[in-house]
């Protein structure tokens, strides 16, 4: 069985590892463990735990356990004490507090989970993402870079601070994987992440595997405003050491009243500046788009959430050069 | 098989579980469902759950899961948003979200803490207990006849508002058990709720097994100040429509130093008022004290549950008579 492993977290990362899930894979991923922001950056900071959040949704994703364990682990409190935080956040942080190690954690949650496939986070340390606009301005923090709205300056550097030891187990999972399957995700603060913890990059440049990138939909204010394709990939590969090896992009058709909401929020479709240039990868274009959310969605209630690869069609797509 | 039934909750009612636990017994809780206090009330308040505290006990009692899963279940936070939650409490409420019916939780609960034995809640109604004292004053909720504590006077009447009907697993449970083993636990906040739900002073009535109280070591106020024995004994008479059939009282004794802090709480030890009444039931006196509780405490740290019934001489005491 080929060795995939998708590297990431959140939703695009969720997307990817449900639809691979039912193929005949050896399946992991990686986790950045940089998130700061919400149910999981108010545990990260008060009870001072690993993040949470993305992992969760990695364990999730992976699980063949029946379905109320998978809505348990994904249900959000809604009043009181508990109000948005998630319960699988809270199962991890408390779990944290009573275990002896970090894999002790992802051993009990994968036991309940059953989940197929492991989940590596990149580093056990704690660490902060940091990014430097090319206007000279830093910003600290996963949430303050994701909720950095009105910046329109590039992002010239990213680093974590303080500096993180990597997850060995997710070194010898890099090394020794046939695909590494990265995003779809916010470039800076779902990917990125990953490739700036100490020896991440070193490891990516001497495996063997296909890089795969999976280029988001939608560019991203705070991180990607702007952004083309190109600019896409020139800034993956400047934190992988690497070229890409296949590049996927969306072809399918974003309905117009979604492009508008998206522009009312300074973000915009990912063009595809890539057919005139000189390539060292394969373009891979196909209707990505997961059509079944618009169906439930009307123009006045739209959110971002709508917008959503699609995880059979992304799966479709992977597994023919995959299997 | 013998089948054995522990009616209660709390403390008093985990250790007679966990001492049960290891012998040959078809062994059962049923449990209050009236908890208002703490974690639990916040919980049932804001979430609209069941209360979650006396069930997670039992379920924690009865799990034969490794050691991890035992001390997951009664962590309890100590920061933040989650302050003083504790994750079982967490867990069965956010279950109680995402499933069927309240037996889905207790099933799923059981399943992931590999629990001997099930743990039946009385009622799966909502309801509130509520006392009437001799001077005339009512409380309502549990949590605030336990917070009662310069009350006197003693209570008349015990009911609930509004009326709750049973759980008729309970009620079968009840009437096939060899063995009903009631406390030792405050008389009205742990006890009797479970007596004032339809149709449990029925079953009790009719049912073939022995009835086994098992008599609180001290007072409590608000409830029993200035109770001895005999007082325990009629009181519970009262609400169950039968004598006990065994009464088992702790003779083994209690330092002075404990004794002191209870008494400087107007709490006392339970008096042993029967020798020369006469009674219709057996009486068991034996030294029944978690001494090792003592060792890891001074005179200065004092708190309410250093003193509590060793579960192992409770069991030695049960199953001479049970097998």
């Amino acid at each position: 069985m080929k060795k995939v492993t998708v590297i990431g977290g959140g939703t695009g990362t969720f997307v990817v590892l449900s639809g691979l899930k039912v193929h005949p894979i050896d399946l992991a991923a990686i986790v950045t463990m940089m998130d700061s922001g919400g149910s999981t950056g108010r545990l990260r900071d008060q009870l001072k735990v690993l993040p949470p959040g993305d992992l969760r949704q990695c364990l999730v994703a992976l699980s063949e356990a029946p379905e109320l364990w998978r809505k348990l682990f994904l249900y959000r409190f809604e009043h009181g004490d508990l109000i948005g935080h998630n319960f699988g956040n809270i199962f991890l942080s408390a779990l944290e507090k009573v275990s002896r190690d970090y894999n002790e954690v992802l051993e009990t949650a994968s036991f309940v989970l059953k989940t197929k496939g492991e989940v590596f986070p990149i580093t056990f340390d704690k660490t902060h993402l940091c990014v430097e606009y090319e206007n000279g301005k830093t910003v600290r923090g996963e949430n303050n870079v994701e909720e950095n709205i009105h910046e329109t300056s590039r992002i010239k550097n990213a680093y974590l601070d303080p500096r993180a030891k990597p997850n060995q187990n997710a070194i010898e999972r890099i090394k020794s994987s046939d695909f590494l399957i990265i995003g779809p995700g916010d470039l800076y603060t779902s990917i990125t992440p990953v490739f700036l913890v100490d020896g991440v990059r070193e490891a990516i440049q001497s495996s063997p595997a296909k890089i795969v990138y999976i280029v988001n939909l939608m560019t991203k204010t705070g991180q990607t405003t702007n952004y083309k394709a190109s600019d896409h990939i020139n800034d993956l590969k400047k934190y992988l050491g690497r070229d890409s090896d296949i590049v996927i992009l969306n072809d399918g058709k974003i309905p117009n009243e979604i492009l508008q909401w998206y522009r009312g929020h300074n973000e915009n479709l990912v063009e595809n500046d890539l057919l005139e240039r000189k390539k060292n990868w394969e373009l891979i274009e196909k209707d990505l788009i997961d059509t079944r959310r618009f169906e439930k969605n009307h123009a006045d209630t739209l959110t971002r959430s709508i917008l959503r690869h699609d995880s059979e069609k992304l799966a479709n797509v992977l597994t023919k050069f995959i299997l």
